[in-house]
């Protein structure tokens, strides 16, 4: 870099380092408030980096995006290419997990610059011998710049420029490709223009963006009625969520359950002496946080779970509920990591006039809130250490943003692997936030979105807005918070159109089991989201072998997401028209080489039928027939053209699952098919 | 602030620096490229600040907008409202020229917090003795913060809340809005976050935001045909342009003009030897940029046409035409400022295959270009020096972005006054990138915008899109480069069009004169949008009082832009509905106090009719009918309700300027206006 002056140095203009570096680089994309925040991707995904690249004048520009595994000291470099209107696009691949940086560099190309004017000037018959010479010089400075066999080239290539020959060998020559490529690859790069930034691409594990959760309560994994259920039953259960088809089987917490204000059934404030009480009230007089409740089993049985499932292509997920019971050993040993009442007593949580009494809330204002953030990531840290890889982290939002950021960075740094599921039911904003900062996936308003509309605008949303770069959803039908209106009323067609929706419309998704496959949908009372004998605070019994369950179906929905790559990412998620308002129609493509078409009737009441206005050019389809081959229910049909009739009745299949094809044609076709 | 601990420092969160820290604010608005341009207003201006504010938990956060001018030590601090959404806003004044700060405070209100809770506990008949313990507290510790009178208070509501009293009191003493005030008066703001950044407004005079620009060239203001004008005849112009309503008058540049490949009429490459060259081609042995062309006059009689300009109300504006002809002084002094080709000589301006040979541009990546920055620093200095305080920069975009951000901040540094106007008609980021690194002002691309869609979709853009916050646009329907098809054919209704559009969609505009209200069209050849015998290349005679000319219909229009502050701002525009694609219709409204509607007729050669459904709400009008005075035609009309008839005869008036006014409802008005 050359010299500064001192007084431009002193001057207004803090960014101006070297009056000649004229290119500008701006408005760049992918880039989380600035660069305050990292982007997600998974391994294998590509990076498409857009920006606005120009400079003063007409000058033609060379643009380099650069990338890096964090760490690394070279970057990798790719050119970019214009897409018009100065904004220039390249790609990367993030082939390993862990973090990778990207950046952009631009340069004026002085001799494409020249070479695109001798061609002008040529064309209208201009005299360019001067021009030749000037272009000579351009090359010999390219000859300095080069190494070995090409330094030789670019010096012979000089001369032959400034030979005697008829001119329109030289000019032939200067015009040539193999003479742009040449002096392009020793571009004069010191007055280059750095972007000011470097981005950060947090790059995940594939489970991070496609994933299928089921939830389940050990203590409710007894196979006879009545006894506890331990980790040895959940392993017993395995084979039944394997053959369901989920990948992560999340276990509300699995510690020693407070006695102090114990919730008993149904919520109440006084409790039965046979009363479980809740899971989220963590600690007892046998421990806290990374102790196992003695009716569960012990360590080494959670470890055998772990192990068990993972042969069966299982991940255990735990809960992150960072809040104690009364009872919690920390209460004692560490009182200044709680806020205390006037009284000496411990506040309890609360949100007035509610109050959550089984319920220690963490001072995060604490004077000694370093040590409590210490002891938080122990947490993390010793289940790591028991081999979980992922944790669903209950209410996040009711913990500081900064230490969420700083404990997923400490955890990531040491184990790139490490899923962390946000569980933050909130405004927005924060949800966002905490996206941001660095949880995996997160939580959505999905549960609560059923119309048409509804659905469309919050599914564009997340698969389109600007917030998919770092926001990756996981929808849940239901959950033990969660039971909703629509199932409460809508019975065993809303379960299933609700999977269906879930399971096709994102790539990561869940069930509350086996509340889920048996329809469970008693509310506590009417209005309340919350379900009549809930498992929070009681042991419950399921029937698995119910002749209404819903099981073969979720195996087979699952099934069809392992089988369709489609329906593994978000982004190509696409609507398309239906004339029926009860009738939702969308896509998913991947690289079209895999392409799903849904149809599903949201009214679990009735049959609906309509015409559905299909996007050809989204489906990869050209012209004349396509076979649409009903995936869920079965059946092929062939259509022509994107309107085409559908007919669904809830009381049978409220949805199709199609797999498209273009099919070969051939009047056979026709023939089979219709 | 607390001391962080040295492992937090170490570890992944660089932004952390205080755990307790809880409070994120985000997004915030205006804010150019993550703060690093500032936004622009103009004297006594408000800003209007967003943001995303917002913490973990459920708790009650206070805001606080922050602004200062550059160069003082205190902040001076508004509170901001909620909108929903976790969104807040609060606005500040910039009262004087020059830079004005701003940035953006926020921490949670441990005692309004509280207060809401207890509210909620009171509601309910929850048990609040303990509370009111908890709450006495919080009000100890502000009677710690408070000073004088206000300490004392604090100190003895703490302990009236303490006190043995029937509950009711001290809860409604807690509840009270005076309570809340005075201990929100002393917050804690240990745990304060402060915005990361430091946002700046460049704050103009009120000409940078409404201005009337007229361009005419000197040489040919002489009052007998085929003399050379001088400045003296500018100055006998002044009653003239000052009649018209202008207050800025723009004068291509003034210096010696090169004789060496000087261009004759009509771009002729060889000139006749009376030929006067174009004044863009500067410099000569009569000198350069700081030297004026004898044959208008002198240093002294520049002088005298500036003060006799301000004592109309009238200021000059100079050309920057930071280019030299071959004769430029600068050529044989500073040979290191250009570009020279293999032969020796100087590198002409070009853009293959078209040469300027009688214009030298400036090499900004020569080895000096320290040196030259400040040459032309010095250029811009000396004409302040002469009185000068506005310059409209010609083809800004042919040099580096640095150099107009270091020109524009050395300027503006000492001379906040000075306007500088960005005529570059190139590319949309070019274009904005120059009025984001400091152009007061800027040309637009209103000329080419012609047709109904394009008008509304443009202006919208530029008064609504989000680069207002730094893009002023200047509109001229017509400039000495600029004489556009849509005049070419459509002559003088063609021009009176143009004058209404610019003159009322744009708080600033111009026109090129004589030429525009003489309504010269015709073109060079056809095709061109150069002026056949321009006056870049020769002298021209005009015959200001041909009873054709618009200078009438230009005086009324810039008198009701002077009386109708509607006029004077760009940011309150809205379109309105017609039936008709040749009727445009729109207002401006000046806080409601002023509102101005206008219909235009596109259609420069029909009678145009039809329906205008105006937005009543955006005019401020309520039930009743309202009044609509044509300030340009005259006349005035009673309407009522949104949909009114209009007709408009292009060869009498293609638009109507209504004043729009909310009547006193009564039968008189009816019989009055009816």
């Amino acid at each position: 870099m050359p010299e500064t002056p001192t007084s431009a140095r002193k001057s207004n203009l803090a960014p101006l380092l070297d009056g000649r570096r004229r290119v500008v680089i701006e408005s760049v994309f992918p880039e989380v408030d600035g660069g305050r925040f990292a982007i997600k991707r998974v391994v294998g995904e590509t990076v498409r980096v857009e920006a606005d690249v120009f400079s003063d004048g007409h000058e033609v520009l060379h643009c380099m995006l650069l990338h890096r595994r964090q760490g690394d000291r070279a970057w990798l470099e790719t050119p970019m290419e214009e897409l018009g209107n100065d904004r220039y696009t390249a790609t990367f691949v993030v082939g390993e997990q862990g973090v990778y940086e990207y950046t952009l560099t631009a340069w004026i190309e002085p001799y494409a610059t020249w070479a695109r004017g001798l061609g002008r000037k040529v064309e209208v018959g201009q005299d360019v011998s001067l021009d030749l010479v000037a272009g000579a010089d351009l090359v010999a400075a390219a000859a300095e710049r080069a190494t070995g066999v090409d330094a030789g080239a670019l010096s012979t290539l000089a001369n032959r420029l400034r030979s005697e020959e008829p001119i329109a060998v030289p000019v032939e020559l200067a015009l040539s490709e193999e003479t742009a490529s040449l002096v392009g690859t020793y571009p004069d790069r010191e007055h280059a223009t750095s972007y000011e930034r470097e981005l950060r691409v947090v790059v995940d594990r594939e489970r991070a963006r496609f994933s299928n959760w089921y939830e389940l309560f050990p203590r409710s994994a007894a196979e006879e009625p009545g006894r506890h259920g331990t980790f040895a039953d959940v392993e017993r259960r395995l084979p039944y969520v394997a053959q369901l088809g989920f990948d992560v089987l999340y276990l509300p917490p699995i510690h020693p359950v407070g006695r102090t204000m114990r919730k008993g059934r149904n919520n109440a404030l006084v409790p039965e002496p046979e009363d479980v009480g809740s899971p989220w009230a963590i600690g007892a007089e046998e421990g806290g946080h990374t102790a196992i409740h003695p009716d569960l089993g012990t360590l080494e049985d959670f470890r055998r779970l772990v192990a068990a499932a993972e042969r069966r292509g299982i991940e255990v997920a735990l809960d992150l509920a960072f809040q104690c019971s009364p009872d919690h050993p920390w209460v004692s040993e560490h009182p200044e990591w709680f806020k205390h009442r006037p009284d000496g007593s411990v506040q309890y949580a609360e949100n007035p006039p509610k109050r959550y009494e089984d319920i220690y809330p963490f001072d995060f204002e604490s004077e000694a809130w370093w040590e409590l953030w210490q002891a938080l990531l122990g947490i993390v840290r010793y289940w790591i250490e028991q081999g979980v890889r992922i944790f669903r982290v209950d209410n996040p939002h009711t913990k500081p943003f900064a230490f969420w950021e700083w404990l997923i960075g400490e955890v990531k740094r040491e184990f790139e692997e490490v899923i962390f599921l946000s569980e933050a039911f909130t405004r927005p904003k924060v949800m966002a936030r905490l996206a941001k900062l660095g949880f995996t996936q997160s939580y959505t308003y999905f549960a609560w979105r059923n119309t048409k509309h509804e659905l469309i605008e919050y599914f564009n949303e997340l698969a389109r807005g600007r917030q998919r770069e770092f926001f990756r959803p996981n929808v849940w039908p239901n959950t033990p918070d969660i039971l909703t209106e629509y199932v409460q009323h809508g019975g065993r067609p809303a379960f299933v159109t609700r999977l269906v929706l879930a399971a096709t419309l994102a790539a990561s998704y869940g069930i509350y089991g086996p509340a889920f496959e048996l329809c469970e949908n008693r509310p506590r009372e009417p209005g309340s989201e919350e379900y009549l004998d809930s498992e929070k605070y009681q042991l419950r019994h399921w029937d698995l072998a119910r002749p209404d369950s819903l099981s073969e179906l979720v195996a087979r929905i699952n099934a069809i997401r392992r089988e369709n790559r489609a329906l593994q990412s978000d982004w190509s998620l696409v609507f398309h028209h239906t004339d029926n308002e009860q009738l939702l129609a969308y896509s998913k493509s991947d690289e079209r080489s895999n392409v799903v078409l849904c149809v599903v009737n949201l009214d679990p009441y009735h049959r609906q039928s309509g015409f559905v206005d299909v996007s050809l050019a989204h489906l990869g389809i050209g012209e004349g027939p396509f076979q649409v081959q009903d995936l869920l229910g079965g059946g092929s049909f062939l259509w022509q053209g994107p309107r085409n009739y559908v007919e669904l009745d809830p009381g049978v299949l409220p949805a199709h699952v199609f797999a498209v094809r273009q099919r070969v044609r051939s009047e056979r076709d026709f023939d089979y098919f219709s």
